[in-house]
């Protein structure tokens, strides 16, 4: 059956995952949207995009966002399209920029949490290398997620009270992901970090009121551990009170 | 003393990395453009932007980009900012969304290209990852590499020569130094590979006059073992003749 939503978002069922930077996004935008894989058959017709059986252009993996005849992939390049038509960036040239940039800063650390628990390959489980997501988890809570977040903290400093000045937009909500799913994951790490501009941001978005209703509905799914963020208490192990990592 | 030039891009001076992909294009597009951090002075000056210290939107880390007073970080928003204005880019929609789109898939290969000699931690000498590096590096030449070429290879089949079609474009540029990185890191995996259509399009690409004069140039880097894509004959085992990864 052919959906007739305006937009419709192709990404696995089952997990927030990237996916989830555009639900924030069609949520807080009020948009017209299915999760197409999440209904009946949908598997299947997001399985023909990535097959390259359907019309469009082959996504390599979702999430990906359907929009009439027009198919996007890639999360940032989704957001950067989708954004305007939802009041969810400044129309200006320099705020599309900030935004843009924001956002890939924002996924490259996803990108760093995801390889926390997977540093070897993503077709190998979690228990076949858990040693090395040790070792990497170390270095991951103690310099990877301060010197990022520390960043995001010094932006809101410059202005505020959101990413880009006085208006909510899309970025903001992405970081107010990123930040859930490190506190889903490292909460012993993440309760050490302190910034508080940050953390204000994200209990903002957190009460914006259609991302609330969103955040309390069935729509959104719990962190669980096959999904881009994981709660592995081994692999939450602040730094040492020396400063120094053991070798 | 404050550059002239049109364009001032701000890398780390001494390798190619991910600035190589915004160089291709200023070249390409026979931008008026300053190397800035390769200057004399260039060091310091990048890295008041990186502390905070300079005007304009702090980056979380090179390459940025300035033009008059606008500064943008991030590769693929610096050239999906620069592309229309260098003509590397078609102007309607569906070809701006796929190049960007090309673009961050590229960027996702590249990172993984970064990982397989750097999978435990950045701040960590090769030496101290090496077997870590040894058992991701396996599964990138047996999985990764061939997963991500031949989806670009299967692009190719679908009109081409280019990725978007007739002309050439910006990711067909970032996709030569994909292929070219990957050709210097992983050669024996590499050869092994079979994706003729990406070949003739690196060839065309190398064989653009001003690519190919920039590539004779100075201006040109050669790869090393400091950079991006690093050769290690030791992380350059192609998958057995079984087909089986050992465990």
């Amino acid at each position: 059956m052919r959906s007739m939503a305006r937009y419709r978002l192709y990404y696995w069922p089952g997990i927030q995952g990237r996916g989830e930077f555009v639900r924030l996004a069609l949520e807080e935008g009020n948009a017209d949207y299915d999760d197409v894989a999440r209904g009946p058959g949908g598997m299947r017709a997001m399985m023909r995009f990535l097959d390259g059986r359907a019309q469009g252009l082959r996504p390599f993996a979702p999430p990906f966002l359907a929009h009439g005849k027009l198919v996007m992939a890639q999360t940032a390049n989704i957001l950067a399209w989708l954004a305007p038509r939802l009041s969810l960036v400044p129309r200006d040239e320099a705020s599309r920029l900030a935004a843009n940039q924001h956002q890939l800063t924002i996924a490259d650390l996803a990108t760093e949490a995801h390889d926390a628990h997977h540093p070897i390959a993503v077709s190998l489980y979690y228990e076949e290398q858990k040693r090395e997501a040790q070792r990497r988890s170390r270095h991951f809570v103690a310099e990877r997620i301060p010197k990022f977040l520390r960043y995001f903290e010094s932006l809101l400093g410059r202005g505020g009270p959101w990413l880009l000045g006085a208006r909510r937009s899309y970025p903001d909500l992405s970081l107010f992901q990123l930040v859930e799913g490190l506190r889903y994951a490292f909460p012993r790490s993440m309760a050490r970090l302190r910034t508080p501009r940050l953390r204000a941001m994200h209990d903002r978005v957190a009460a914006l009121p259609r991302i609330a209703a969103y955040l309390a509905s069935p729509r959104r799914l719990p962190f669980n551990e096959h999904d881009l963020f994981r709660r592995y208490p081994e692999l939450d192990a602040p730094l040492p009170r020396s400063g120094r990592l053991p070798a």
